[in-house]
């Protein structure tokens, strides 16, 4: 039996903005740094303690993790930081206003972009000054891989090999692993451990800053889910 | 050419109640949380760019590396923590007053434990509540690894296998590298790389919170030091 928290990151200063985030490295805003700290103190009353914590290169996340493991007593567990786990990358529409979004494409189209699982935002161009690729926490990756706009479906493609490779092994061993991430990364690792449809995912909701605490059997088969 | 930073961990609340500390985990003190802040600008004004980040398993040294790191706008750089760079375990005398102490054992004693290379402090039992074997971060040591007392010299003997299997190699292939930790673990470090002797290198003092910059060359010999 293994314990497996999902926590996405508090709110951060361009959801207060209304503005498309995506890998944009913005801040937590103040009400964010309270939800993770709240996230940290009612993982300390459910007792939850953690052997390893996983989260993105987006500081929004790490910091959301920082302050969970500070307030629940656990700073030192070993922590391990990864794009993989970054929020799906919004092309073009990073750092527009969603309003301005819609008025300009039309209130339908920004909803299929928001809400379908397979169709791609308008892609960010390589030459555009915000490319992840003019990033240097991104400089040891194969160009290719670096993306301009992701869909659900993609942002899944390249969490779900991290899962495999280094979260799936930790659990078999009995680990408790804690994720701090972002609303498309941890939908992506919900869909794929509950099973959930291509239709079905795009309405889970995942609230800011609230701990999702699964109970997993050896076979990484659910036995309890809650929200704290 | 590769960079290598050490940063001794901003003012603690100990430091301020004039403690012994040791592997206590206490916290940084409000003037400790703003060395470390100012550790990360002065990083961000020198241009240090880093590939890696080392820390102990103690709060105050993660803590100052995480302000650091933020600071300079680097949080998302990688970090290990470990074990092997926490302070020097200060034995039964973790959590006493210095002035009691000296009171009780004479001001002669206090310094010997203090000042010399190779005197061991009295040691901590193994089911006194304190004691590192009671602490769930320790539980994967064998309990023969986990000290109940260290001098430099022991200190020196756990903090230089890990330079030698982690940190030199990436400073090797020209890895730039931030380690935050704490007074002793550093002072190991710096009387290891500058060949400092026994008696010298207990004169060697860490300002709380100032960078100390190498620049190595491929062999790891000092080409400059500077202090920020």
């Amino acid at each position: 039996m293994a314990k497996l928290v999902f926590i996405r990151h508090g709110q951060s200063e361009w959801n207060l903005k209304n503005l498309f985030t995506g890998w944009v490295d913005v801040n937590l805003s103040e009400q964010g740094v309270e939800e993770a700290k709240a996230a940290g103190r009612k993982l300390k009353e459910a007792g939850i303690e953690f052997d390893q914590a996983y989260t993105s290169v987006l500081t929004r996340a790490i910091k959301t993790l920082h302050f969970a493991l500070e307030e629940s007593g656990q700073l030192w567990v070993p922590e391990t930081k990864t794009w993989r786990l970054n929020e799906r990358h919004y092309g073009a529409l990073q750092g527009k206003n969603k309003a301005d979004a819609a008025a300009k494409y039309g209130d339908e189209q920004v909803h299929i972009w928001r809400r379908s699982y397979d169709v791609l935002p308008p892609l960010l161009d390589a030459n555009d000054e915000g490319s992840a690729l003019n990033d240097r926490r991104y400089a040891d990756l194969d160009p290719r891989t670096v993306p301009a706009g992701e869909n659900l479906k993609v942002t899944l493609e390249r969490v779900i090999p991290f899962w495999q490779d280094e979260i799936a092994p930790k659990l078999r061993e009995g680990k408790n692993v804690i994720i701090a991430a972002h609303g498309n990364s941890l939908r992506a690792l919900t869909k794929y451990i509950e099973n959930i449809s291509d239709e079905d995912i795009m309405n889970v909701e995942m609230a800011t800053g609230q701990p999702v605490v699964y109970d997993l059997d050896e076979n990484l088969n659910i036995v309890n889910k809650e929200k704290l």
